[in-house]
C-alpha cells in the first residue's frame, strides 16, 4: 500500500460547505490528524484512526502525518476552512523541509471554503473588489510586521479580512489594530464582525470604525474591513466592482 | 410563491469542488442566470429555464435576476469560483442600489472555491501567509490604481493572487505588472501560473520573476506571486507561516 498525506479543508463549519472531493478523501482515509474540534467533525468508523491533538502543535502533527504515510497510511490532515489559508498546508511543507527524507511523499492539498469568503457571503459582498487577508495573531510574526501590513493595505485601499483577531493570550493586539485602522481609514469605514460563520451560532455585526470595540471580536470571529467605497444597502454590505 | 435570488459559486471547474449547498440551490431553482460557460455547467431539466448571456453584461444579468425573483421565481445566478470574489455578487448589489424597488428581495450568496485557493492548493501552499487578491482587469479601474496596489502589496510583503491577468483586449497590462513586480520584489521572487485549475486542462508553471513572460498568462490563468519567504520544496511551492 502506498501512503499519502492529504491536507483537506472542512470549510467553516456547516457540513453543506464540505466539498465532495474532501468527503471522498475522508471516506478512503486510514488516519485523520488535526486539532481536536476539527477531528470531531469526522465520523468514526471501522478501520479509521482519529488522532486529535491540541492547538499550537502544528509541526508535530505534520511530522506525524508524514511518518504515518511513510508506513503506508492514507492520512488526511484536517483543517477548518481552507488548509492553505493560515492552516495546516504550510505546516506540512515546513515539516518536509525540516525532514527531507519525506521529500518524495505524495502530498495533496484539497481546498475548502475559507472563513473570510463564507463571512463575506453571509454579509453580502464586502470582498467584491481587491482585498487582503491578514492573520492578526502575533504568535508567528512581530506586531511591527502586522502594523506595517495594515498600513500598506489601507494605503492601497484594499478591503481586508482578518483571521485570529483576538485571543485571551493577546488581548491588546486587536485594540491596536483598530487604532491603526482608524488612523489610516477614518472613522466612517465599515467593519463587519462575523462570528461562527455558517453554524447555528452565526452572528453578523457591521459598524463603523468609530463604533468598533475590541470586544466585538474573539477567536471564532472573522473581521472584514471595507475599502473606501464599501457601503450598506438594506441589510447587506458590499463593495462595488469599480474603483477610481 | 416567494421569489429569491441566490448567487452561487460553482468553483473553478471540477464538479467535485461544488459544495452540497450550491448543488441543493441548483436543484430547487426555476431559473439559472449567468455567463454562458457557467450556465452550461448546469444540467437542463423540466421546469428549469436557463438564461445564458455574454460576458460584460453583469448589471443587465443582475437586474434580470431581480425582476424574475419579483415575479416569484427562484433564481440562481451562477458564477465560477466564489461569487463574492470578482464575480456576480457585487453586481447584484449594485443593481439593487440602482433599482431600490428591489431592496426587499430575498438575496443569498453561497460561497464557492475561488480560483486562487484551488490554484494555491494545486501548487502547494503559496498563500499560507498574509496575501492580497487583485483583479488585474482595467475594465473597472484605471491602471494607476492597479499599479499603486501592486506597489503597496509588494511593500507590505504580501503574497499576491491575480485574477484576469491578461486578455486580447488588454495585451500590455500584464507586461507592466511584471515590470512593477520586478522593480518592487527583485528578480528571484517566485511566480506561479496556474491555468484551467481543477480541470483536465490544468497546467502549473512556477518560475522566477526574471524568467516570467506575459505570454505565460491568459484569461484562464490565475497568477500567484510569493512573498519574500516563498520557496520551492520538491515539486511544491509554499510560503512559511512565520515572518520576521
Amino acid at each position: 500500500m502506498t501512503g499519502r498525506v492529504t491536507i483537506a479543508g472542512l470549510g467553516p463549519g456547516n457540513e453543506a460547505l464540505v466539498t465532495p472531493e474532501v468527503t471522498a478523501a475522508l471516506a478512503e482515509a486510514t488516519d485523520i490528524i488535526g486539532y481536536f474540534p476539527y477531528v470531531a467533525r469526522v465520523a468514526p468508523r471501522e478501520g479509521l484512526t482519529l488522532h486529535a491533538t491540541d492547538n499550537r502543535v502544528e509541526l508535530d502533527r505534520a511530522l506525524h502525518a508524514l511518518q504515518l504515510a511513510a508506513s503506508g497510511a492514507r492520512v488526511v490532515v484536517v483543517s477548518s476552512g481552507d488548509p492553505g489559508v493560515f492552516a495546516m498546508a504550510s505546516a506540512v511543507f515546513e515539516a518536509v523541509e525540516a525532514n527531507p527524507e519525506f521529500i518524495e511523499t505524495d502530498i495533496r492539498v484539497l481546498p475548502g471554503i475559507t472563513a473570510m469568503l463564507a463571512a463575506a457571503a453571509a454579509a453580502g459582498a464586502p470582498l467584491g473588489h481587491d482585498f487582503c487577508a491578514i492573520n492578526l495573531s502575533d504568535n508567528l510574526k512581530p506586531w511591527a510586521t502586522i502594523e506595517h501590513r495594515l498600513r500598506m493595505a489601507a494605503r492601497g485601499d484594499f478591503a481586508m479580512a482578518f483571521y485570529n483577531p483576538r485571543s485571551k493570550s493577546r488581548p491588546l493586539g486587536f485594540e491596536k489594530t483598530l487604532d491603526v485602522l482608524r488612523e489610516e481609514c477614518g472613522p466612517e469605514r465599515l467593519i463587519t464582525f462575523a462570528r461562527a460563520v455558517s453554524t447555528p451560532d452565526q452572528t453578523l455585526n457591521t459598524v463603523t470604525l468609530a463604533d468598533a470595540t475590541p470586544e466585538m471580536a474573539d477567536m471564532r470571529t472573522v473581521v472584514i474591513v471595507g475599502n473606501s467605497a464599501t457601503k450598506r444597502i438594506g441589510r447587506y454590505v458590499y463593495t462595488p466592482r469599480s474603483a477610481t
